[in-house]
């Protein structure tokens, strides 16, 4: 069962207290299709530029991940940098330059179309929207956005999630697209816009899902130290489709399931903590499954009782 | 087997989002003896003015707390108040009256002195440490501090510590007490002063525990809304050492056991999360143990995966 995933693939440069990386791979596609990766084949849509490095390019195919939806445009490649806080919890964005991405719109090769699972990644919501409708058979749709769209898109984004199936976004992004404080009522605010499953992510605190009218909490691995927080959100969102990608789910015959989305949901904490540990994708090069399982299990252990 | 709880016993003015109060019952001995009440004997001992209101007096009488320890001398009432931010994650002092406190030297009645399980609320280390002294046959003995200790009377802190079996305190403190930004490392320093398990308490984000080498962590109850925060982290302390009271754990015999101090954080966040929903004490007037565990039970259907 093949996923697929929209999104920018980017060049970062970021500054963290444990150091500085001038240039890398990044970009929310990159991070959602190389968590995913682990559990499942991701097909990506994306657009780069003409500096898009050939071992960048080698890294996403020995994950196995399709790349006939990587246009390659005249220009370079959208480049994003920031540094981090003392203790991480805020970040400054420095520089955006769009450059190819400026004139992203998603083009779905024909053996894209009908697969079931697609992520869409935080791009404008019209742009998300023509996605959805590029594809049938989809067994299960969602995606991430952010406070941009939420305020300046407002329209246009309640527009494109009355079609989703599941959104993913964090806790203040919540508040702002509800209006209300109290995660429970933000929660069933969002559910009426139009996802029956909504996952509200909070960093290092851990993250909460939202399903018709039960609720999944998981607290946060606590990572010594973190390394980079730059695309943890995004590999959780790998981590939790990938999951119910693999587990072939189809709520449209036999409902998603308690006990998957909870998977699903622990399965993204550990591919986030994992991100954090290095700089960038960093950690992907060398993770295996044999490791997530583990820290599947010790989340297991430190959780239950 | 009874529970000794040291600490203040107060009135408080407090105003929040959802309305203020001028005066009412508190005090960090206050919220720990009523939520530990559930689970135990718990014998206090604080010290109050002449002001203080016979109905507080029978509320406390009302729960089966021993009173013999409650010192009542000329003058007025320790008097605190506070404003929340409209967020409710922050507050502002506007009046700290020690008044009756101010001279507090905590006096053990002779039948208190050979209870088992001691709480010492959050006042000097000093006193707190006096009491410990008092005590003879303690199986679990440990308390909770605050910034102003960790900073102002350091040196007083880390004696007081090194007889503790267990310290209650929120990350914040933790971070500070220890001087590592990492969990897992500032609870690495604090078990090495003295507390072989420590608790880490998060707010609306649950809590962390470390005993030994293991680790153990509670997401958040999602409170819909929080009403007042005020005495949250005490009736935390309560349910914690209210609950290992009740089951009688006695480390000298058979450790403390994971599965009694995993129940012991769950019974902790429980009675932290009823705290929220009224103002003051409030909650604790029409609270039920029945309440209690079908709160716990909701813990493990929202954890469990």
């Amino acid at each position: 069962m093949s996923l697929v995933v929209v999104g920018s693939v980017a060049y970062d440069g970021v500054a963290t207290p444990h150091g500085r990386v001038d240039r890398m791979l990044g970009g929310a596609c990159t991070y959602i299709a190389l968590a995913a990766s682990y559990f499942t084949h991701a097909k990506i849509v994306a657009v780069v530029g003409e500096d898009f490095d050939q071992a960048d390019t080698e890294l996403l195919e020995s994950r196995g991940i399709d790349l006939a939806g990587l246009e390659r445009v005249p220009g370079k490649t959208f480049f994003w940098a920031a540094v981090y806080s003392e203790d991480m919890n805020e970040r400054t964005t420095l520089r955006t330059d769009l450059n190819a991405f400026a004139n992203f719109a998603p083009k779905l090769p024909e053996h894209y179309k009908n697969q079931p699972y697609l992520m869409l990644g935080n791009i404008q919501p019209a742009l998300q929207h023509s996605v959805r409708e590029q594809m049938n058979g989809l067994r299960f749709a969602g995606g991430d956005t952010m406070n941009y769209w939420i305020s300046d898109y407002r329209g246009e984004l309640l527009e494109t999630l009355k079609h989703w199936d599941f959104l993913l976004i964090n806790d203040s992004e919540a508040r702002q697209l509800s209006g209300e404080r109290s995660l429970r009522r933000a929660a069933q605010a969002i559910q009426r816009m139009g996802p029956r499953t909504l996952v509200i992510k909070r960093g290092e605190f851990g993250a909460v899902l939202f399903h018709d009218d039960w609720q999944f909490s998981v607290p946060g691995y606590l990572l010594d130290p973190v390394f980079d927080p730059t695309g943890a959100g995004d590999s959780f969102a790998g981590g939790f489709i990938g999951y119910l990608a693999e587990q072939e789910i189809d709520p449209s015959k036999d409902d998603v399931g308690p006990n998957h989305l909870r998977a699903a949901v622990v399965y993204g904490s550990v591919m986030g903590s994992f991100c954090c540990e290095r700089f960038g994708v960093d950690r992907f090069r060398t993770l295996t499954r044999a490791e997530i399982d583990g820290r599947f299990r010790e989340f297991k252990a430190f959780t239950e009782f």
